[in-house]
């Protein structure tokens, strides 16, 4: 259970809850007194779903049934987060998570924190032992990151920095880092620097013309290994009684992912 | 880190090691005294190893360049781990981590464990306070999961039960689950009672048939909702200096990931 | 040239030109006097263009560049053509091309004709002595592919009729049949009585229930060979100066093409 | 038909006939005196073929079912041709052939010949009237595609040059044109004297580093517009009776294709 999110089984004023009607009606709103619910299938009022089991199925005003789920990161991240930016998604942050090793007890480091999204899922798999680093230059997005982590109550897992990485990272001894900024390639040294001896990195890259050039920063400096790319598609299914079809519209393109590991510059061994 | 990886920074005998020199030429090997690795770009002893930072770069016996990388979950993964039986790939397994949630203290159910692949993810990630609860009806495959946990120090946070899930689950108050199973239409009834209330559970399916005999039976059942059925591709880049591209070879297809939270069956609301 | 489209090389009343501002702005116009073309980045007096060289630059009011482009085929599929079906894509149709191997002089039989968006690409690939016998069951459809087919002079290449498939087809000796139809599953007789022997014939089938359901009615059926499935993606990648991606948003699914050939349906050789 | 295929319903001696097994067992054959299919199934005697009916169906000297199909385009293009350099698959020409609106009559340029894949496909395409022009600066890849183009008999469509493009074409007033050559931006000028104004051409590029570097010719040169890249994949769907899936195995890039139209220079109007 992600710290913020509700422990319980049953719906309290200002606990939250997921209002589902169908996969285009789907709400995660904090109950509050004398709240409404509204929606083109009707409405409902918060007040009489305080009481009942997460699990429950409601009517709205217009007799259309309504799940009450209990929040989940997923839900979260889709629904309930305030962005500003350009987001990280679920299919690119799960892979981004297998592929650093993200664990209990980590020292993360991230590169280009934005509003936090990413953040939280970092910082939600490295509990309660772990930490993550997070380093962002503007500041306004620093503090909807702020806002964002405190309302799942996991900003005391997190250090967030208003300061330029390219500039250096105070930490070392880092465990894994995830960079996504429009230049990676200025700070391979900072990051060379902060990680362990064979720690991986991952970075988020949109365009084509951002791995070329990461590529070629990253060899040129000879820091790392195990150099990989790669970009994951998600394609949705749609599903109803007699007509199970792959969706009409799709995501094309979020962005690459490269990969790479800490190694000596120069061969420092007897062997 | 994960418990049964090296928390060293120093090679040592009965220790682990990738040799990576590059992306097909790359093992994890156990160091042992007098051992050798051996490929066509040369040989190294494993005995010059110890003593080694991890992040090293030696000569095989061809004087190529061969990186010491500190062991990740994903090596283990991709090179170390017995299997047996398909497994989910990290492509998948990433976005089910995020669409389930998991995170440390939780208690998981698996329906279909194999040879423990997604096991030993799940277990990595639900340290130190969680638990998976892992079913499985081929004996052989179990004793191959419950050496795959063994060596990665894992097994302390999953219980292996050769039982068959259709017949019903132990466990109640489960946070999450994975079903990885030919027929997961059969094992709805076991889940539907395992689960908390709006708890997620999802489900791997190889084939179309599948999908329309589980969406069917998940629609009979009525105690699902928020049912949702994606794939996802991963598309490898190949880098080289004059030449970025996808890789020419790719894996099309492993499985659909369906996805449904149990809600209760029958409007029992007062809204 | 497709014959409906212009042979000259010089814009004329009554001729039609695509009017390309950028990739969101372009338009296929008939150039009619005192005609006005009108966008955000300005208009055009048709008047003006009369006399003009196809490939010229203009500027508009607004003193933008718009290109003056002679149409072609692929123009009309995607700007100029009146739909009211769903039609198959450019991707598609160019494999279906290919798989079935349409060529000048071909017999070719269509059964799903809708607004005749695939039969303007067949009729123009089987010129000039080919032909396409066009069946589809809905009159108001029928109408529009009449005057799709004659705004490209490409009518007399094919005959429209208004006829259920399921009992018949009027023709034999077919090269080639393109099916699509909500229920293909019924017109294997009909189409098997209509094929040359080892003639291939497509099915275009949005869902994955048609599929399934195809596949036992062929196979049930025996009289079919060399029976494929696949599906075709477009992805495209968007260009700029810094910034060179594939686009954010994709067309995820159109439907899948399946294929098979006409066969005896018994042992009937010597050998 | 394709001039060199068959033009019978019935196997005749100096004649085609696919030997269908399965996907995987299928064979492209010309019937010679004495001759032998052999395969893992059975083999079958090659002049008891001779007199039946394309169609038919056969027993091998194990006993397994076999078909006898007329060879199309497509058979020829998997089985049949004699490849020596990479091909562009018929996914991606069959997109090329739609974008381009290639259609009897057409004079088409292609520069970068190969062994004449491609130039089959559009040979094929234009006659009998078009015609293409075809640039290889390779000898021995210009003599095996003569003799895939005389095989089929397609070669009276078709002038084949032992000449490189970059140093001009001699060819002017050419509707469409496909390049495939690995440097692209040398034959920008040339590729711009032999089109017709607002003719368009498609590169075909295997790598990213081609895309950009393209792109930015193409802009810098000002002669072309409406340029447009995508990639097309196709995946295939296995098709069994309890078991219809995607592929496991996929091919995952072969080139992105773009596009671009010439235009004049400069503003050349009135307007």
């Amino acid at each position: 259970m992600t710290p913020g999110l509700s422990k319980n089984d049953i719906i309290e004023y200002n606990g939250s809850v997921v209002i589902y009607i169908d996969r285009r009606r789907r709400r995660l709103l904090r109950i509050h007194r004398g709240g409404t619910f509204s929606s083109d299938r009707g409405n409902l009022k918060l007040d009489d779903l305080v009481g009942l089991n997460y699990g429950s199925k409601v009517k709205t005003s217009l007799n259309i049934d309504a799940w009450l789920l209990k929040p989940l990161l997923i839900d979260y991240l889709e629904l309930g987060i305030r962005r500003v930016t350009q987001v990280i998604y679920p299919k690119d942050l799960g892979l981004i998570l297998v592929l650093l090793g993200i664990a209990p007890g980590l020292r993360i480091l991230e590169i280009g924190v934005g509003t936090g999204n990413t953040t939280i899922v970092l910082a939600n798999s490295i509990r309660p032992d772990g930490h993550v680093y997070g380093y962002e230059i503007r500041e306004e997005f620093l503090r909807v990151a702020q806002t964002n982590l405190e309302a799942l109550k996991l900003n005391q897992y997190v250090t967030l920095k208003l300061k330029d990485a390219r500039e250096g990272i105070d930490e070392t001894d880092i465990d894994a880092a995830v960079v996504d900024i429009p230049d990676p390639w200025n700070v391979l040294d900072s990051l060379h620097n902060a990680l362990k001896w064979s720690a991986p990195a991952v970075f988020f890259l949109p365009t084509m013309n951002q791995i070329l050039k990461l590529f070629e920063a990253v060899n040129r400096h000879r820091g790392f290994t195990d150099i990989r790319c790669c970009e994951v598609f998600l394609r949705e299914i749609e599903l109803s009684s007699e007509s199970v079809k792959p969706s009409t519209t799709m995501v094309g393109h979020t962005g690459y992912i490269m990969y790479a590991r800490k190694v000596f510059k120069y061969s420092n061994a007897k062997a």
